[in-house]
């Protein structure tokens, strides 16, 4: 199943998007605890409203979201690290699939990066690799935003990993079963229509079951938590031309089985 | 006036510690959303529980933990550095003043810093240095319990700082007109008894305000939010003779007009 989060007047619920005859995503929105298997089975795809006409919030709320920098071969380091690099980005940062990314004035040197996020749906503490992804919830796209110049003023890249609006998390919530493997799947990321990322999921130094299993070593996760598992090199090409992100560029994040999340950035004024 | 949150079998509930006349400290429970002022004036503190039968939690529930690398003089950079060095410790860490830490048995290099922690009061945004401090709720301790082989297996320190219960905060958050001016406070560390830390308040590279003001260039602050404004280095003779923490340590933290915050760290066999 896709699952969302849809934004009313009177706050946000859940819901899920359904395929309709005709081809298009429809949302049906449930109460909160409602059994969605139930739900869905109930209902004709064909009566619901367009997932298009629809506010979408953040799939999860995580209490942390953990990244990791380097995690795609290609990208700086060579051979393979061997540890995953893990930095943090902080609640402040979290926004919607559908919400601009505000380039604040102070920030000069904003760049788009783009991931695959897990969602942890069990707590995880010291579990193997084998059982780590009984643990996951389902995966989401995720666009880490950063400042280069905030991330770079000393060897800690918090601050430039957590302005505010700085991680747009979305579009649904992908459950494992209807994902499937990880392995294999197409990563890309277009700037305003030009794609300056492509990989695949085989480029990860460091997989799902890896990662949950490490970080549970010391750290509990917890159900919401997000991994966000790392952003692909830009191509040679694209690094060639690339320059800090200005109000009216769009970042797409498109991975095979994901969908895609599409991030506008603008000015402040157009907020 | 110094706020503590009072640990019960039914929850946690604020309160106050008030001198009594024989010296002793006693505790005042509050109901949530009590005015503690008024509280305070009906209250004979003769009549009140010892603050030593109580047990407490951390004195606010951060919603981020931001932390300073290298703000004290004498810690490692020479010349004071450009910008401060920020980092964050997640949701996890956070333990109460008389909360026992626990070695797990996946850390092997633990180690204590003492530091005095500020408690966001107001929602700031890009505030300047002037009205920085309008926005503190009060100041407490911090010990940024850090395990030196996660935190240095790559550049990014974040695992090794957010170990499960590696962040005790208390005794109790000291409003700032009881607090008056940070300047010139004595801050030192024990260890066993020993005092391993000694510096003063006047080694800060950069001061409260100053980090208030610069995190809110870029980040919301929220009420409840920390930053923990870093740690002196160890006295040379101190860590010529550093070990690793081990089961039955005592670290005490203790800053002029803040009290102590006292953890005993403990094998996970006696948790």
């Amino acid at each position: 199943m896709r699952l969302v989060t849809i934004r009313t007047d009177r706050g946000e619920r859940p819901g899920v998007v359904l395929r309709a005859p005709d081809g298009t995503d429809r949302v049906l929105a449930l109460d909160p605890g409602e059994d969605r298997e139930r739900a869905v089975a109930a209902t004709d795809p064909a009566t619901l409203p367009a997932l298009d006409s629809v506010r979408l919030g953040p799939p999860v709320r995580p209490g942390t979201i953990w990244c990791v920098g380097y995690n795609y071969r290609g990208h700086l380091e060579t051979p393979d690290p061997e540890f995953p690099n893990i930095f943090v980005k902080t609640a402040n940062v979290l926004a919607g699939p559908q919400d601009p990314v505000v380039l604040w004035p102070a920030t000069t040197q904003v760049d788009y990066e783009g991931e695959i996020a897990v969602v942890i749906g069990r707590r995880a503490h010291r579990v193997s690799e084998a059982e780590a992804l009984d643990h996951v919830a389902g995966y989401t796209l995720f666009n880490d935003v950063s400042d280069r110049d905030w991330q770079s003023r000393t060897n800690q890249w918090a601050l430039g990993k957590s302005i505010d609006g700085f991680g747009p998390l979305g579009p649904w919530l992908v459950t494992p079963d209807e994902f499937g493997d990880l392995a294999g799947r197409s990563v890309e990321v277009e700037r305003n229509g030009e794609v300056t990322v492509r990989s695949s999921t085989d480029a990860m130094v460091f997989g799902v079951a890896f990662l949950i299993h490490y970080l549970s070593q010391v750290i509990t996760l917890e159900p919401g938590d997000v991994i966000s598992t790392g952003t692909p090199a830009r191509s040679d090409a694209a690094q060639a031309v690339h320059t800090p992100l200005a109000p009216g560029d769009m970042v797409t994040v498109r991975v095979a089985g994901l969908g895609a999340l599409t991030t506008t950035f603008i000015s402040e004024e157009n907020r």
